[in-house]
């Protein structure tokens, strides 16, 4: 007979695991055990070895409340300087992108805004941002740079993403985009800046062990994917994990390319092609969908998704949070854009916010479904049935976060 | 000299009264007097007659924040049982709306759940939903019956609906909308459904003081303009404002109907004729605009805007939230959708919760800006310009809510 000692237990739980073997993984009356800061039994609750002599520091009775893994957020930009409203305002007034450029608006707006920024800044501006996601349930979440696209402001950048993660009790991945836009330093120069990206921003992110993956805008308006290639080379070579912005505006090839190199995810994939759905499944790379983005921007040609389900591409949804063209803050949000407007159902959705996003930052092992031995990342929800979280529009019903065992 | 005590005084407040006289009625470095519950001064904070002799109890320095009327939801089916997140769920995983139909779902499944629900339970399982709208800043809320649809369920729901007002700190407006659908007893005889509704509904409601307007939902698939017109004849004898669900999915010509029994609103409106613009402007009938339900239907055709615009008819915008069509409990997320999806302006979009919401409910004169003589209403917000409520999307910036002078 063991003795069993957990630091907390949560019982009459509607457990969706996530794992793989049945709608949500759904285990009624069910309950966990937490011991330090993994999980540590998950069953029936007429199965727990109460009787056997285990027993738990602290019980909380969930009373048939749903649980969920915590909330992943695996595609951001949460950490940039100014706001764009101002330029929201003047589009809907009217003025036309030249205008609004000629203004100091667009995407240079905020990476002045930016490189203006000190660290401290940047991190308290990102702050808020961060705590809406967070008071949803989020555990992880992914920041990328790509506003400061010199050697100091895209390190600047992760230096704050970094530090967001001792601010609150969440855990950041961080992702190195340099290959994000060209700088006006730059301008007509792509090929000399990418060298840049390559022979000195890469290196020293990588040596100040910074970024935790590599990502480019591969976008007629962004990076071709021969120069995209050069990053991806650089970046392998420094043993760092690859991921790409692709096919959200037209079709260059750039998921494949990047599920040639093993790629983690490639994101957005508006202009996939279906018949390239099977090549991510094969390589294993995440099909990152972002609804935000293509609400903001009133797409309306939609993702492959039937393409994907088919090829068993794994898909996650991410908020795609940026000031430009996805101001979006909400991952229960982004769960009914990606039911509503992509046609995923919801048990897609939470994967894509559970399972499939740990994939997506290369985490699988560690968290993303309610298993044996993976964190403790939980979240209690004011709802009988998951579906309920996809389905509300603009409604919070967290009840209880747990992190790293911690409420 | 005047010796003046306030209650509460802002000061260092970004004041956007709303007023007509100029974008956002914008007053910056602004201060609000505010005395049993109304505002009893605002202007510039540099003309604050407090070396007149002027006092507070209480004064609070918002540092520059933003301050706007307390929000507005002016159409809502806030209460009603049980909840649509299966069938929801069943959609996405293919079944057909026949499949859905026989299985219990569809409106039929809300009449069920609501009819069998007691006025307490309606009460409690609407309270969340209420709860969600006042976080975020919302201190009128109208609501409407019609998931009763007969004598006792439709006054039982505008019960619980007035209840809801005791329970939180907010206003309640109540609207009789037993011309919702047909209930399955009355199958094929919408008429003899409308004289129970006009004979039996409508004057016990009256009786009981429980309806302060009348609204129904005029469409093929709804109840027709004649049949609409026996309800407002009967509402206008009773001394009962009108309203009316129009043009959302077709042109009946309701909206016109409406106007011409000087409707509060006409709400919806995809489909009404640009030329018809002038009619709600004439009669001064609200276009209560609802991108809720236009987004969650996936809908392509949007509302006259700019024809709206041009004939000057006051637009509204509101959540809609109902759990068929529009699971929807944000109402700053429905101003982006505004902006977003209808090409509103960011101004228009908040006018459209404030100013002219309240000109949806007959509350023109007493809330909705922020003017003297006015309801202390307000939401302080962290935010230095109000674009920036309609530019965040699942973000919640309030820090602060006076319901009638009251935090
Ligand atoms: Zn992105
Ligand atoms: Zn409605």
């Amino acid at each position: 007979m063991v003795q069993t000692m957990w630091d907390l237990l949560l019982t009459n739980a509607t457990l969706a695991t996530m794992r793989d073997n049945s709608p949500y993984g759904l285990i009624s009356d069910g309950a966990i055990g937490i011991h330090s800061g993994r999980i540590a039994w998950i069953g029936a609750l007429a199965d727990l070895p109460i009787a056997e002599g285990s027993s738990a520091r602290e019980i909380h009775d969930l009373k048939g409340s749903l649980v969920t893994p915590g909330l992943i957020d695996c595609h951001t930009h949460l950490v940039y300087g100014g706001d764009r409203a101002r330029e929201f305002e003047a589009r809907l007034l009217g003025k036309s992108y030249e205008e609004i450029a000629r203004a100091g608006g667009g995407i240079l707006s905020t990476v002045n805004a930016t490189r203006a920024a000190s660290e401290d800044e940047l991190v308290k501006a990102a702050l808020p941002r961060l705590d809406a996601l967070i008071a949803e349930g989020v555990t992880t979440v992914e920041i990328k740079s790509g506003y400061g696209l010199d050697t100091e402001n895209e390190l600047k950048m992760l230096r704050a993403a970094r530090r967001l993660e001792h601010e609150r009790a969440v855990r950041i991945k961080t992702t190195l985009l340099a290959a994000h836009a060209l700088p006006p330093e730059f301008k007509d120069k792509p090929d000399d800046y990418i060298t840049l990206v390559c022979e000195e921003i890469l290196p020293a992110a990588s040596a100040e062990g910074l970024a935790d993956a590599v990502d480019g805008f591969c976008e007629g308006i962004g990076f071709s994917c021969d120069q995209m290639r050069r990053v991806f080379d650089k970046a392998t070579s420094l043993g760092l994990s690859v991921k790409l912005h692709a096919e959200q505006l037209s079709d260059l090839g750039g998921a494949k390319m990047a599920a040639g190199y093993g790629a983690l995810s490639a994101d957005h994939l508006e202009y996939l092609k279906p018949e390239d759905a099977g090549v991510l499944a094969d390589a294993g790379t995440v099909a990152v969908l972002l609804p935000g983005a293509f609400y903001y921007l009133r797409e309306t040609k939609l993702p492959p998704i039937d393409a994907l389900r088919a090829a068993k591409a794994p898909m996650a949804l991410a908020t795609d949070c940026n000031p430009g063209t996805s101001p979006l803050t909400s991952l229960l949000l982004t769960m009914n854009m990606g039911c509503t407007l992509f046609r995923m159902t919801p048990e897609e959705a939470l994967a894509g916010v559970t399972r499939n996003a740990v994939k997506a930052l290369g985490l699988d092992g560690d968290a993303g479904t309610i298993e044996i031995g993976k964190r403790a990342d939980l979240c209690v929800w004011r709802a009988g049935h998951p579906s309920e979280l996809s389905y509300m529009i603009g409604h919070n019903p967290l009840k209880m976060r747990i992190f790293g065992g911690k409420r």
